[in-house]
């Protein structure tokens, strides 16, 4: 790999100190199960959520933002037209943007939005492995929103969907993979109660975004992120009864995370 | 009655163990208030939410799916035409669906909405007592999502309303009752910090639906949802200093709650 | 000053237990980020939130509820109908409506919305040194949410925005700074959480409302809704360890804050 794990943990432990000092406001386009919950996340984090998700609006914004999630969960009539128009406008600013096609696979109007969107050239795709297979066109997805594949299942149809959109390509399970189509990163990080809470796995993608305004590297910033956002999550659970309480936890221990923490918890390969 | 309050709590333990080691997949189209507690609850109870609420995916999905709720606490023209396409596919399918006429009675499109989907049969109508009123066509509804008749007032309405839907209906208020139109169950459990959490009555919508897809007693699966939910809220507040601190501890209780906590706490009659 | 700060303390008490007594019926048309917030905060105070936001029952609605929150964070088209439905319904009934108009500036669609809701007439303008700013037309608007200018800042062109009005504007930030064009006072209570948690601003709309249906006096109900609000902020910090606990902490700080505890802890200028 041309860069070691040793490399990347000092990377993250970089951007990281950069989201906190420089603050990147993401625009979400989310789906409104978790679009809270997502806001809250980078709120701890130090990074401003903005969810610009109207046609008219979104295009614009997205060419200022510093980065920009789309998310499919609930892609009703007006915010797929969002979508489009944030996506042209990140485009042609050239802000970073995350695509998480949650869901993607039978499901009709999310399903061929993904391949349109993919062609677009997502900075980063992020999903379970059931969604990049499917997005992959390798797959039929999930039921909904389960991951009925495991992440490791999917690394080499996930790099080469990779190397199809020039971007990363990130499958979030027990063990997360994270891959430019050259290089592929595993984080042994995290905690099953991220899997319980509602938005653990989206509120991930407006992360990936965040980071991904600290840095042209774009497999080392979304390393960062889930790095970042997985070594939170075992913090957290040191103070959680449950997936109720594990929430709150989650986000304290977003904002208070740090690059030791990240030294001495990773478990990069 | 022909079924003991004995035989109900037996299954119901039987249910809870069900949908722990089933985890039905249960799509909600819910108001954009409760969807993130409700997708929570379902994730905490070991249930899948799933909340596939567009018109073009939302008839495929239902027919597919484990359970199905339609909420009308925000019934935009997007989530009301989704709606309709979920309930036909629902009923072609016999998925089982549950209906909750939030704040119906006079709010005009709600109404009318309640009144057509009523007639499609639901499996379960879930409300409080003015919502039950309202939608059985004996009162005229509460201030908004406020109960203010309650539920013992609306057990002859409700049992009316079974007979007609040919399902059952569950009237949400301290004492529960639950009734297919023949038998009537009343739940003496559950803690008013449920009344003060958003989504306290909305979330029970969806777990009925989760218990409907463990077996085709619609009555028990109800009682079983209804009881679980109660004693659920009763573990939580004892770890509560208020509605807030109740929340993330509600969730943990759906998380742990057994057969055994059942059997200890049920008052049924 | 007309009223002295121990008259507008004298009346926040007074207000705060009018509002624990008579429940109070809030509509809220919201933003999708915080509207779950935004509820159980007006349910934590005792109020009745009721998030009727569709175009054909916002109006009628209005005339019958006690306030009205009309909030542009995410401002979809069928939202903007909605919300122009609930200012004429509010406005015919002498119904209080509070205007929070999140992120003006530069957004279009949002900009204008709010120059027109402006003309109505809304009791009570609530927003970030910014957000007033920008509708008064002397500020281009902050970058999203955030406040790029302190409460302080936009005094004056507060007041002559109240006076324009006809209402009341209240500016947040860590001093808040409310006016009714004549008499101007300062709050110097609160808690950084309040910045951290998605709503803490928004939510504040919403009890403004609620606080506004107990008088008449509109600069006193929303010094009123204010202080119990950021009182609480205090309270809840003490059982806070960052952001995330600060949420369920708040809620219950909201649902026990009294008369004794603003009286202990009120910085009124």
């Amino acid at each position: 790999m041309s860069r070691t794990p040793a490399d990347l943990l000092r990377a993250s432990r970089d951007a990281l100190a950069t989201v906190r000092t420089s603050a990147p406001l993401v625009q979400c386009i989310t789906n409104s199960v978790v679009v809270n919950t997502t806001a809250n996340a980078l709120l701890a984090l130090g990074a401003a959520p903005a969810m610009v998700d109207i046609p008219e609006e979104a295009g614009g914004f997205a060419a200022a933002a510093s980065g920009l999630l789309v998310n499919l969960g609930t892609p009703g009539a007006e915010h797929r037209a969002a979508m489009r128009a944030a996506v042209a406008g990140a485009t042609d600013a050239g802000t970073p943007w995350v695509l998480d096609p949650v869901a993607v696979g039978t499901l009709p109007v999310r399903t061929e939005l993904a391949a349109t969107l993919c062609a677009a050239g997502p900075d980063v795709v992020r999903g379970n492995a059931s969604e990049i297979l499917a997005v992959a066109g390798a797959g039929t997805g999930g039921r909904g929103v389960d991951a009925t594949d495991d992440a490791e299942s999917a690394a080499a149809t996930a790099a080469a969907l990779a190397r199809r959109t020039g971007g990363v390509v990130a499958v979030s399970g027990p063990v997360d993979v994270i891959t430019d189509g050259r290089d592929t990163v595993r984080v042994r990080n995290g905690h099953p109660h991220l899997t319980r809470m509602t938005g653990g796995g989206c509120a991930l993608g407006a992360v990936i975004a965040a980071f991904a305004a600290t840095g042209p590297d774009r497999l080392a910033s979304t390393v960062a992120a889930v790095l970042t956002y997985t070594v939170a999550a075992e913090l957290a659970a040191d103070h959680a009864n449950g997936p109720g309480s594990f929430a709150p936890a989650f986000l304290d221990a977003l904002s208070t995370v740090d690059g030791a923490a990240l030294e001495s918890r990773a478990v990069l390969a």
